[in-house]
C-alpha cells in the first residue's frame, strides 16, 4: 500500500462517546479548518458511519481521514485489537484498520496487562506519542491526562511502558447529575480553599465513598458552605485520583497534565497541594501532532 | 397534649424518597395490615402531602399516625430539626413534629457532629432504637444498615453515640444504571469468588476509583467475566464500605447487620471475608417496634 498520498493534506477525527472534533491539517501538519459536535459514537446509528465521514468530508475537504478514540471500540464502527503496552508511535502506524483502502483508517488503542489488573485507552495514545514528536513533552515523563475518564502514563524512551485509568470525570458527572448531592453540584468548580481541602481529604484516601455523603451533611448541617460543594467534591475526587497515579512516580519523576485547560488547570492546582510542580500541556495540539506522526510513518 | 390514644391503635409509615410502606399497629404492636407503594417524597407534589397521608388512613383505617423518614427533610413535607448524638429513643419522642394536633406527627432524624465530619440520618433511627426495645440487637453494638445509604451507628446503653454514612448501594446504582458499566452490571449480585475478590480489593482501600474503571478493561481483556461483573463490582464497593465501617470497631465489638434481606445477606457475606461474623437482622421488625416505642413515649 502506498502512503504518498497520507503526507498531503489530511483530516484527523478525535472521535469520542458524546463528541466527535475533526481537523484539515495541511502537509506542514498545521490545521487550517476544524469543527466539532454531538456526533459521538452514540450519536450514530447502526450502519451510518459511512455516512457520518461523508458529512466530515463535505465540510473539510475529500481527504484521506485518520480516526482515533471509541470509533474503534466494541461500541463504534469496526472494532480494532487494542496494541500492548509497551508501544510506541510507530506501533499505532503498523496496526491500523483500514475502513477505505487507503483512504480512511482507525487508530488503535492501548492496553496494558499488568499482573494484578488490566488497563485499556482509546484517543489518549495518539496525544502521548503526538506530545513527544512535537516536543511538548519530554520522552521520559508521567503524563496525567484529565477527562471522563482520567489517564495516567509512563513514558519512557517516548514509550508508554504501563497505565491507569481513573473514573474521576464520570463519577463527578455521575453525582452532579443524578445523585442525592445533584442540586448542590451545579455551581462552577474553581481551585480555591474548598476545593484544596477536598484534595488534602482525597489524598489521604479513608474513605471516599463516606466522604461523598459527607458534602450533603456538611450542607445541612452548616460545616460547608452550600457555593462550596462543587469544588469541595471535586477536590476530593481529583485528590483521590492523584493518590493513585503519584504512587506510581518516584520524586524525580517530571509529571506533565495534559489535556482540555480548564481541567488541567484543577489537576495542576492539585498536584500543587501535593509538593509537585507540573507542566500543563494542551490536549488538541498534541493530538494534531500524534496523527501526522502517525500518518507520515503509513508505508 | 393527652397521649393517651397513641397506644391505641396507630398507623406507622416509613417514607423514604422514593417509596412508602405503611403499617397498621393494634394496641400489642402488631401488624394487622400493611402496604407499599412508590409515593416516596418525590412522588408527592408540594401541598399534596394532606391528601396522601388522607389515602394511607382511607386504606389502613382513621387512625393517629406517625411518620418518619425523608417526609421530614428539606425535601419533604415539614423540615424536623435533627436530634445530635449522643441520643435515644426518649429524644425522638421529645422531639416529634405534629401535623395535626395529637392526631400526626413526624419523628426527628439524627445528626452527629465530630470533630472533623458531620452526618445525618433519618429513618434507620427507629429501626436502632427499636431493635434494642424488642430485644433483636443488644444495647451495646455496632450496626450496620445497608440500603441506598448505608449507615454505621454505634450503640452504647441503647443509644446511638455516633455513626457514619457510606453512599454504597447510590454509587452502585448510579454505575448500574448510567455509567460505562452500565451494560455489564444488570447480572444479578450474589455472594461468591467474584464478590469476595471485590471485597478484598475493596478492603485495601488502595484505589477504589481506580478499580471501577479496572472492571470494564477487565472484561475487555478476558480478566474478568462479564456474568460477574456486577458482584465484582458489588464487593468492590462493599469492601470499601467494611473498610470505614470496621475502623471504628474494636474486635470484641458484636456487629450486626440490620435492614432488607438481600443487602444484609451481601453485608454479612462481606464481614465474613473479614474474620467478622455477624448477626443479621430484619429492618421491618425492628421499624415497628421503634414506632411502638416512639408513640408509647408521647405524653
Amino acid at each position: 500500500m502506498s502512503g504518498t498520498m497520507w503526507t498531503d493534506t489530511i483530516i484527523a477525527v478525535d472521535w469520542g462517546t458524546t463528541n466527535r472534533r475533526a481537523y484539515r491539517l495541511n502537509p506542514d501538519g498545521r490545521c487550517e479548518a476544524e469543527f466539532e459536535d454531538a456526533k459521538g459514537i452514540t450519536g450514530v446509528e447502526a450502519g451510518a458511519f459511512p455516512a457520518a465521514i461523508a458529512e466530515i468530508r463535505d465540510r473539510l475537504g475529500d481527504h484521506p481521514l485518520l480516526m482515533a478514540g471509541m470509533i474503534g471500540s466494541n461500541r463504534g464502527w469496526v472494532e480494532v485489537p487494542y496494541v500492548h503496552c509497551p508501544a510506541g508511535a510507530d506501533d499505532l502506524a503498523g496496526h491500523l484498520i483500514f475502513i477505505e483502502e487507503e483512504r480512511a483508517a482507525i487508530v488503535p488503542g492501548l492496553s496494558f496487562l499488568g499482573e494484578n489488573r488490566a488497563d485499556v485507552m482509546r484517543g489518549e495514545e495518539v496525544q502521548l506519542f503526538g506530545a513527544v514528536a512535537a516536543g511538548l513533552v519530554p520522552p521520559d515523563c508521567l503524563v496525567c491526562h484529565p477527562g471522563t475518564h482520567n489517564k495516567w502514563a509512563m513514558l519512557k524512551g517516548g514509550r508508554v511502558t504501563r497505565f491507569r485509568t481513573i473514573m474521576t470525570g464520570e463519577l463527578f458527572s455521575l453525582l452532579q447529575n443524578r445523585s442525592i448531592l445533584a442540586d448542590w453540584l451545579d455551581t462552577p468548580v474553581e481551585p480555591g480553599e474548598a476545593f484544596d481541602k477536598g484534595v488534602a481529604q482525597g489524598l489521604r484516601g479513608d474513605a471516599l465513598t463516606a466522604e461523598l455523603f459527607g458534602v450533603r451533611a456538611g450542607v445541612l448541617l452548616g460545616r460547608l458552605e452550600q457555593a462550596h460543594a462543587a469544588s469541595f467534591t471535586s477536590g476530593l475526587l481529583i485528590g483521590a485520583d492523584l493518590r493513585t497515579g503519584l504512587s506510581d512516580a518516584t520524586s524525580g519523576t517530571e509529571i506533565i497534565v495534559m489535556g482540555r485547560p480548564e481541567l488541567t488547570h484543577l489537576y495542576a492546582a492539585g498536584l500543587e497541594r501535593c509538593g509537585r510542580s507540573a507542566r500543563e500541556v494542551d490536549g488538541e495540539r498534541a493530538f494534531i501532532a500524534g496523527i501526522r506522526q502517525i500518518a507520515g510513518n503509513i508505508r
